[in-house]
């Protein structure tokens, strides 16, 4: 198959900020693009080659996109499962398979896979609803984690159960109760995988909580942690690549205890956040695997060139309104800073914004501009 | 000025290779584009937020397209001068500005400036057209080279003239006669620089010439020469820059003469093919600092974090119609290859379709592995 610069064509479902960094990809590779989002803001409406408004949950407008392209992928998970099903019976290159997908958009089916699979995670039990688990609350050790289990994503539902009447502010859906884990690590594997099995992981990522706020502020590549432990959660995340089946970028979230055990949180089956870095850092950034992945093409270089850290720009509380990113101009001018503006309008509190790549050949000087930089910018409103 | 994700518009002149490059960076600080080109298939088409067709030489066309944007750039050189006066002259701020375009774009003109201002070049006559030359043929000293005073590009209007009757394949129009110089190396510097006046280089790069086709093979960053003769290079292109008064990016192409002296070839006002090695090499690409440049912002970090080769991909002979790179899948299987496309469907012999950069910590190895891409990857037609 020839994808560039000729009639191939690439479906991506979603059209988000990751759709639009993976699009920087196409473009350099010159390789066809339709894209699929709800929104006519998506910030990957003006780079790909034909955009259409739709909903992801529809079957129908799933399946009709997807008989438009020549392989089809996604940038987030929540796509109507049924129609990805159909297309693939009927032929179409899905990447990741709907299959792989079932296994992980479903919280409580992925813990069970876990299980299933001796991939070591938290102990959790698997409930129906809010009230099933509250008939089985005597049996819970209190505190635990209660996650829903379909729809939640960035810190959505999730939340940490203390007493009994922390569950009267909960969803009655379909939940996990998970065994609170004290860990002093909460890391991340990205795994790239082809349909010819071709495998490489990227350097373990250490994600850095605020002290006070227990908010992710820096993703640190590579983690600040001993090379066995490193050792030990790439095997891990290379795993769970390997039982998914899956093909193309898998971001598999861990914790690493307090006695060094890895224990896999989640996993994304797409581009994600803690690989934002690799834009700057890596020979190959997880965009440009992503798309070798899911075309079967020899996967790139996953080592980096220098030390990255990560610093998400989200909207400041108090404002929201046409966005204005408060002293860009500043940060602009210290060493190896890339701010990447995803392009939405309109700043709320806490939405996702954009991020700033900071790379440095000494990991020490870049954690400390991150800093800076965390200190300086403020995505606020006019 | 806010520029990220706001309604400022920023112009650019030409479509091509260069402008869809210079996109990836307005994308990711999402800064809006207005693009014109006369082509309905220019690379740049589909990344700007709105296109316009239309002449680059044209009064109207130009000065129309200059009265809808905030600032003013070009990626080519042969655009209305006297429209893009006329906007500077009403308030447009258009960089780099018309009269520093105007001591470039006339290669006689360009080479008297450097005269004028002590900047080494190799001696050269002007002469009005062919026919004046011809009747100063007795002053001359054969072999000297021909160039057209404008319109040539890529070798095009360049010619050896080592015997009298070489002059009769030559047009009759504007030309300079130039001394010969025996140079042991070609060398280029990118200088960007912003109306505040802050100036930084890239490395010295060198070009790499093909033993016998004596066709630019290989761009090399850094250019495998003595720290000193480097020092100097830089220093006399940031001289150049400095005294064009230009802002943005500034590519310096010299001479390193056989006793190591530099003389200054030629220069090019915008992103130059020997910095496309900087997106993937440098801690900033030339095309960020060439947006950073024109927005006035701070000026990106122009280190390189490893070692780059650049290898131009043009259209083999023989093949005319639509394009296929041979062997693309097996060079995307080595380490740090990372092809560009530009986007172009049809290929004919030597038509620049796109380039490949290859990094490595080690500069040997870069090399190595950049004359594996080239004796492996072919321009073709089906």
């Amino acid at each position: 198959m020839n994808y560039f610069s000729s009639d191939f064509k690439l479906g991506i479902l979603g059209g988000g900020q990751l759709g639009k960094m993976l699009l920087f990809d196409t473009r350099k590779f010159d390789i066809q693009t339709y894209v699929l989002d709800p929104s006519d803001e998506a910030p990957s409406k003006i780079a790909c080659n034909k955009f259409f408004q739709g909903d992801l949950m529809d079957y129908e407008t799933v399946y009709n996109f997807g008989k438009q392209v020549d392989v089809l992928t996604f940038e987030i998970e929540l796509v109507n499962l049924e129609a990805l099903t159909q297309l693939e019976n009927e032929g179409l290159k899905v990447y990741p398979s709907p299959k792989t997908l079932k296994g992980i958009q479903n919280k409580g089916v992925q813990k069970q896979f876990y299980a299933n699979n001796n991939i070591p995670t938290a102990p959790f039990e698997r409930f129906e609803n809010l009230e099933s688990l509250k008939s089985k609350i005597s049996d819970l050790k209190l505190p635990f984690v209660w996650k829903c289990t379909e729809f939640g994503y960035d810190g959505n539902g999730v939340k940490i159960v203390r007493q009994v009447s922390d569950l009267d502010t909960l969803p009655n859906v379909e939940c996990i109760a998970e065994t609170m884990v004290p860990f002093k690590n909460e890391l991340a594997v990205i795994v790239v995988r082809n349909p010819s099995g071709e495998m490489k992981t990227y350097p373990v990522v250490e994600m850095e909580f605020h002290p006070e706020a227990n908010q992710v502020e820096y993703v640190i590549c590579p983690a600040r942690i001993d090379d066995k432990v490193a050792e030990k959660a790439r095997a891990i995340a290379l795993n769970v690549s390997e039982k998914f089946n899956h093909v193309g970028l898998l971001a598999v979230e861990m914790f690493q205890t307090a006695d060094d055990e890895i224990l896999v949180n989640e996993v994304a089956p797409r581009p994600h956040n803690s690989g934002h870095y690799s834009i700057e850092a890596s020979y190959t950034s997880q965009f440009e695997n992503h798309l070798r992945a899911i075309l079967d093409l020899p996967l790139g270089n996953t080592d980096s060139k220098v030390a990255g850290v990560m610093v998400n720009l989200v909207g400041a509380e108090g404002f929201s309104g046409d966005v204005v990113y408060e002293n860009i101009e500043t940060i602009l001018g210290w060493n190896g800073v890339t701010p990447h503006i995803y392009g939405k309008k309109q700043t709320r509190p806490f939405r996702k914004m954009g991020h700033v790549t900071i790379v440095n050949e000494d990991m020490a000087e870049a954690r400390r501009i991150a800093q800076e930089v965390k200190n300086n910018i403020r995505v606020i409103s006019n």
